[in-house]
């Protein structure tokens, strides 16, 4: 393999891709089911076949390439990622790895394997446009219906279903993407960090032993409306204060573990939000992740304990809501360990991580042997333009992988 | 003097303001410089016509209603309040001492006063809409300058400048609303409570004797937006957790007086507010409000210490802006011992009392010989819709602040 010429066709493809974003000069915007979705996938199955790889694009909007093994009685082995972008995003998240797995699949060509190789191009992973998530790697998995795609709407109210009819797919047929059970043997995935450990660390390759569990929570303190001047202290019901003394120790909760969960309230909000007056009701998000359910466990227990005691105290009330409750993933040990030697032959830089972002690796890693690799981010930046990585982790990556689906697709 | 007569009309007059509102049902929401408030203050003028008096907008916005006096040398007799509300505020609050004040001109109008009267109807004493306060009250002692109306914006980055033009008013000739130094000798107020010490006592006149001092911060802390799942606790600039250490304090360092000081947060924002993003920026507002500078300035150190503390703890920065530092006013003894034997002469219940919440005496209190009239609040709650006084209870105040008014301008 020529480390370099792999490297060298990754960063023309991905430049190549970067046209196709609905605001330019402000990012990747390639939200599903529109003409730069549209454009992208074209091109991908343009290189494909260039690849020497057999096209085929299913009823998701998913793209997938194949190099038949000597025995396609056998699962396959898939790799990919996703081609879609959150608004504003980078240029590297998601389309890296389906980059790479067309590499990975140009070099596996001449190898004579025995089992089929498909490098996989996945619609909508992001969830942005419809506030969901994962739609083409749980297509193939099954998880979605004619009647899932009338349920979820843009912000034009423009339904997925109505949104597959325009890009040209028919969503009737949208259970027709499930691939056969046992059909696909393993799944791996080639992703950037998304976050700051690789880069800060100066690590080359980030192997991905679990993709972390999320609690998500709405959570609303009910308290009352007053004249901040003249209700005395003693007879306010504050529900910002009630609110901030729980708020305050979400984070501290999240540094007491010992392995890395995090917890985070990006939101906020004050009812009525005037400043001369005690709001009656304060809102607030609450995101727990962590490589460990009794960690998630026990971060919720304690946010419902506080929001009790507090509340007491402040003589309101509280409602709190499951936004989202996805159970940690662990990955596969020995296409890790697999991937680990090879790390240790080309003398690069590795650590085993646990991923804090979800990936189409979450989505299929519940129920097929799924491994991932993770490549450094300028200053963990991603989600946004200045997104950032050196073509030559993409070429570092490509490699690995390719030795890793080299030993999966020779027997 | 018809005491059922004049509580006809103020009821008349306040049920047809009550349609002067952004928010209909939901409470009176009239922000300054907006439809609303040009409605509200058209029917003024048109009352105060009715009622004899030579009417006068001036470059601030504020409303005036004249009843010369019989020696305009003579420094006047002011009597109002402010015909602007909070969000979803009440009916009464403000609008209810102007119409009382026009109901006391008319009742001066025959008796030949000395001195001139002037009914006034003040613009933004609230600061709802940009986060200021004392507008109008304000311009007329020469304290708002076209440099104050270019500085404060609202939440859709109006300057009250571009407010002000919108309005029909020229910012730039705001400090031609300044009254000539000695043109005002007395000011007087009638406001509901906002309180619930009348109510709750069932006493019908609170003699407001010093109105508590307030300083209103707005604090921005800085720190970095980041992935929520992918960037570990040790390696955030959480603002939110930062500015939630603070704010959780507040209220208790205001119940650790022993004065009845109070403190609020009302107002906070988190940017970008996404659920799954660490917050790059908390906004919040702090109002903290005593008889007693020194707890003010007691309070003031705790909140700027336990910035500097936490922000310095998480690693970023943060901006205070002071919105409003107003000292404690003490009030005329000898204008409330007139309305104190006004009260006994009608037998009607009263008590003195100091007002918790700021007012446009407090503003003018300042400088100008200034008395304050409370009448109950039911339950005490106001700055909701919920606020409500019986009409009864503003003839009352009519009937003892026109006593006032005649023996203020009889001389």
């Amino acid at each position: 393999m020529n480390k370099e010429l792999m490297t060298k066709r990754i960063a023309e493809n991905l430049e190549h891709l970067k046209q196709f974003t609905a605001t330019p000069n402000k990012g990747c915007t390639r939200l599903p089911f529109t003409k730069e979705a549209r454009q992208a996938a074209d091109y991908l199955k343009t290189i494909m076949k260039e690849a020497g790889l057999e096209v085929k694009e299913d009823e998701a909007g998913n793209v997938f390439g194949f190099i038949y093994g000597s025995d396609t009685s056998l699962p396959c082995v898939m790799m990919g990622s996703h081609f879609d972008s959150v608004v504003n995003g980078g240029d590297y998240d998601g389309i890296a790895g389906v980059i790479c797995a067309i590499e990975v699949a140009r070099q596996l060509k001449n190898t004579n394997p025995k089992r089929t190789f498909v490098a996989a191009a996945f619609c909508d992973e992001e969830g942005m446009r419809f506030g969901t998530g994962y739609f083409g790697s749980g297509a193939i998995l099954g998880n979605r219906t004619p009647e899932y795609c009338r349920t979820f709407t843009d912000k034009n109210d423009v339904s997925i279903y109505d949104a597959m009819l325009e890009y040209g797919l028919d969503p009737e047929k949208i259970e027709n993407a499930k691939w056969k059970d046992n059909s696909i043997g393993y799944f791996i995935e080639a992703h950037i960090e998304q976050g700051p450990v690789l880069h800060a660390e100066n690590t080359q390759i980030g192997l991905v032993d679990c993709i972390v569990g999320i609690d998500r929570y709405m959570v609303t303190v009910h308290g009352r409306s007053d004249h901040a001047g003249t209700t005395p202290m003693n007879m306010r019901l504050d529900a910002v204060d009630a609110a901030t003394k729980v708020i305050s120790k979400i984070a501290d909760w999240a540094r007491e573990t010992d392995d890395g969960s995090v917890a985070t309230v990006g939101y906020i909000k004050t009812i009525p939000g005037g400043m001369n007056i005690v709001a009656e009701a304060c809102e607030f998000t609450v995101d727990i992740r962590s490589r460990n359910i009794e960690n998630l466990e026990k971060i919720s227990a304690k946010l419902h304990d506080a929001l009790e005691h507090e509340v007491k105290a402040m003589g309101g009330s509280f409602d709190i809501q499951n936004k989202l409750a996805i159970t940690p993933v662990n990955l596969d040990k020995s296409m890790l360990h697999m991937m680990e030697e090879s790390c240790k032959n080309h003398n690069f830089s590795y650590r085993y991580m646990h991923s804090g972002a979800g990936h189409d690796a979450l989505e299929i890693g519940q129920v097929i042997p799924t491994a991932m690799l993770f490549v450094p981010s300028k200053d963990g930046r991603s989600h946004c333009m200045v997104e950032h990585t050196e073509y030559s982790h993409f070429g570092n990556a490509a490699l690995i992988m390719t030795e890793l689906a080299e030993k999966l697709t020779s027997n």
